[in-house]
């Protein structure tokens, strides 16, 4: 029996995932891991947290779950395969199903040939022709080379101030790295809000605890020039001509697909630069596969191809091209729902399915979103706020759900992923059955409760009114009728200063008296989280009042500027 | 217009809860609650981390999150809604549609009229008539005056040994606080495991951890007598008439619906002695309404009614209680598919679904069931490691899933809930997109992992042996085959010693010729998870041998004796 060759362009972690799936089920298959990068396997995902010191110990970003470092030895002993590091495939031969590459330590060139090939040459960082980014100082957070450099900066102690230049997911997780390094970090964010996987009234709670945590942050701002002396970087000047200081500045404005090998052997190619591959994980090539950050997958949303360059997304898609390469075209690879999460200090932030912006940019209408906030668990338990966004399409179903908050996000994203794709509607959510004791949830977990907000929004109990529109309307100089239902030891404590009339709930009935005496007045009901500002609601209504609003998310969603 | 008479007997968390939802749709409704406690609105899942002194305040059990305590003033003020404490409903006059009711204070009697009734009345415990149970010492944890006997028992000190009588929910978190406060907790349960919403197996692993803690457990045993002495609780006597010295008894075996009055007032009671109720929460009179531990709901699972007395259950009924009496029967109640949590010291045990025992009771047959022990995150970040199983019906649709562990077990459970909910199979779950990062999950999450190995075992790629069935092989005599695929250093710090011999994965092919000549030889591999144990069998497969079992879960899914 001749046995399979297979070749995998790239050892990270599509191509490791791919070659050891593929050795599982052919023992006797030919695989060659082919990777330009010194390491194979790298822990990518964890760079941010060795650079910030939350552990010492670099092997750890290379090892198995036993301890063992995943170098070519391992692959060669452990699964039987031969990785070639520091190896760069420079073309490949369709035709003659071959691939040329170069060792990189010696110059030698080497032709592998192939039955079936893998690329999963991964991602590139957008690293646009900004003046004086050749300067020392500059670089990005997505290498093992990078991770050392950034990791000494921070062991040396001698950099004071630093820029990252992009607030996505590296940007944000670097950010915190340096900040806990001592290093004093500005954020430069060409849009209005860092981490755009969330709309910009969660954002801005995430930013606001960043800016707790002593990171400064400009949204808005385009990096024009890179100052230097001497070859090395002093500053980052912006478009609008101000000048930061700066030792270090890290690029972290996205990646793209790295198609290019892929591109010149004439396979197809997506409208995001990525290969395109079909629901098999194959190219345009029935012999090649392709699967990681390097490819498009598609979105289970919208149907369209999207770039989805993440580290879990790559493994499972490196999967399913392991097994297609051995077996023929059996298992598919369905796309992403576009989960994502990280954290940022103290705080966690999530997000699945669809957000308000992309529902904006898709075109989609007749959706509803709500923004609720509640606690975690009991308060006896330790509870932390969460603020959620849940967004559900014109037929309730489930399609998008945010949360931020210091309390257990991760649950309340996986929860709203899985219930996006059993393609949930509210009226499912309401009463469904998830694990409740006190260390872990309250009664009504928070993910229910978002629900039930949905629901009396959606029955019409409730008429929300965002964070946004409240502001918004203060600062046209409209002066809506407020209430904050809440106790005065609670506004002692907090309050928003936004002309807001504090009447306690339990005083409503009571003090109806000083309310407007027209009663198509607007008036606009909120509390801490705005349950309060929601019996108001019902309370107001059920006394004639007409055009009422409560605040989603009360004092806890509001990202602006408090009086106290 | 005349405002709708709403009576609630119960005000506990769904007489509350149905309370308070009925006031928002109706501000003009008379609803009283008639609450036999002095307390209303209790937080009693709570009242083991009261008593274990995981917070001091007594009063956060009865607190909105704002801190105001829920009593008659607060239910006045806030919810406009009469609460009678202390009042006990005796009688249900169905045709007059009247109850009456006896001030427990006073003794005065008084007669509520309602046009819509919520019975609420929540659950009792189960007091089988051993001997000497009136003796003074002995007592449930099911009562704000429970907690604050056992609250005191903690804080005098006084008390050195205590027993627990049954294993359940209520019995381990009884366990970790008194545990905890310094007491010798010894638990006597009847049945072979604690916590029967877990298999055996996991079960075994709860328990090991609990013994690790220093509590004693005697499963399997039944209690005969107490023994006391003046009157005083001094042991406890097991059937098989061991003592064991005592000064305090928690009695744990259960609840059961507290449906007397329903029962007296002619209602219909289910099999389980809870009041039948559709799925409106209304019982077998149009009028009358039940929500919480006194009703039977419906099990999702298989349909049947079943009693499910869970706080968040109790809630979500009583919402829907709570709207059905205000605006007729507009919405319903699903039902549970069995989801419960329990924290116990630092160990999380979960179950959603149906577990084997439950399939096997049910008479369900076609299943697959499958365990899996992997780390909930990178090793770098505090790896804590998971044990879950995973149960498909014959059309591979998930229908059960426990795990136990250090870890986040709350996220995997609640991720297991709604892919049942959402009626998702294992082609869903191997490629589901949960939310990844480092501090959160690995890149492929262990609830993704643990479906890639039931996919593995449904396509007859890995032949799994439990450990119970390793363990009988062993216990009769017979002799395995084993092999320990891990490193010598691993095998160094902890290792089975059940005859195994150790050849790490990456020897295995070098070292065959040490294994049996015949091929058809029962071989069972593993490993610390048996992922290596599984490519073992891989390797030995495409090698000829053709009778290998993967044992799984591996080490950490061995309950009993390890010689390391």
């Amino acid at each position: 029996m001749v046995s399979t060759k297979i070749v995998v362009i790239g050892g990270s972690a599509a191509g490791a995932k791919a070659a050891a799936k593929a050795r599982r089920l052919d023992e006797f298959a030919e695989i060659t891991i082919v990777q330009k990068a010194p390491d194979l396997s790298m822990a990518s995902c964890g760079y941010p947290y060795y650079v910030g010191g939350v552990f010492n110990d670099r092997s750890q970003l290379l090892c198995t779950p036993a301890g063992v470092v995943r170098d070519a030895t391992f692959f060669h002993k452990a699964k039987a395969i031969t990785a070639l590091a520091q190896t760069e495939v420079t073309s490949i031969n369709r035709p003659k199903k071959q691939v040329t590459c170069r060792n990189l330590r010696n110059g030698e060139e080497k032709i592998l040939e192939y039955d079936k090939l893998i690329i999963a040459t991964g991602a590139k960082p957008n690293m646009p022709p900004i003046p004086g980014i050749n300067l020392e100082g500059i670089t990005t957070l997505l290498t093992m080379a990078d991770t050392d450099y950034l990791r000494k900066i921070c062991d040396d102690k001698k950099v004071k101030s630093a820029v990252v230049i992009g607030g996505g997911l590296i940007g944000v997780e670097t950010v915190e790295a340096l900040q806990l390094s001592g290093i004093q970090v500005t954020v430069v964010e060409m849009l209005d809000q860092v981490l755009t996987f969330l709309d910009w009234d969660l954002a801005k709670l995430v930013e606001n605890h960043m800016k707790s945590k002593g990171a400064r942050l400009l949204t808005g701002k385009g990096v024009k020039e890179f100052v230097g002396q001497d070859g090395l970087l002093t500053g980052v000047k912006l478009a609008d001509g101000d000048v930061i200081n700066c030792e270090l500045a890290v690029m972290a404005i996205g990646v793209r697909p790295n198609a290019d090998l892929a591109k010149e052997a004439g396979l197809d190619i997506g409208k995001f630069g990525g290969i395109t591959v079909n629901s098999y994980m194959q190219t345009s090539d029935a012999d090649i596969y392709a699967a990681g950050d390097c490819v498009e997958i598609t979105s289970r949303i919208s149907g369209q191809p999207v770039f989805a360059p993440m580290g879990d997304l790559a493994n499972l898609e490196g999967r399913v091209a392991g097994e297609n390469v051995i077996l023929g075209n059996t298992v598919t690879f369905p796309g992403t729902i576009h989960t994502g999460i990280c954290k940022i200090f103290d705080y966690t932030a999530g997000s699945t399915g669809i957000s308000i912006k992309a529902a904006e940019r898709s075109g989609l209408t007749g959706y509803t979103a709500v923004v609720n906030a509640s606690p975690d668990k009991p308060g006896f338990m330790g509870a932390k706020i969460l603020v959620s966004k849940m967004i559900v399409d014109k037929n309730q179903r489930l399609i998008g759900y945010q949360c931020v908050g210091l309390g257990d996000v991760s649950k309340q994203i996986a929860t709203a992923a899985m219930a996006i794709q059993g393609n949930l509607t509210v009226e499912d959510l309401i009463n469904c059955d998830l694990p409740y004791a006190p260390p872990f949830s309250l009664a009504i977990d928070h993910f229910i409760a978002t629900a039930h907000v949905m629901q009396n929004k959606l029955k019409g109990r409730m008429t929300g009114i965002s964070v946004q529109e409240v502001w918004d309307k203060l600062d046209r100089g409209e002066k809506p009728f407020l209430i904050d239902g809440r106790n005065p030891n609670e506004y002692e404590e907090m309050h928003l200063g936004i002309g807001e009339l504090l009447i306690p709930i339990g005083a409503l009935r009571s003090r109806l008296s000083e309310l407007p005496a027209n009663k198509d007045t607007e008036i606009i009901c909120f509390c801490k989280i705005s349950l309060r500002g929601y019996e108001a609601e019902s309370i107001l209504r059920a006394h004639g009042y007409t055009n009422i609003y409560v605040m989603e998310g009360g004092i806890m969603a509001w990202p602006y500027p408090r009086k106290k």
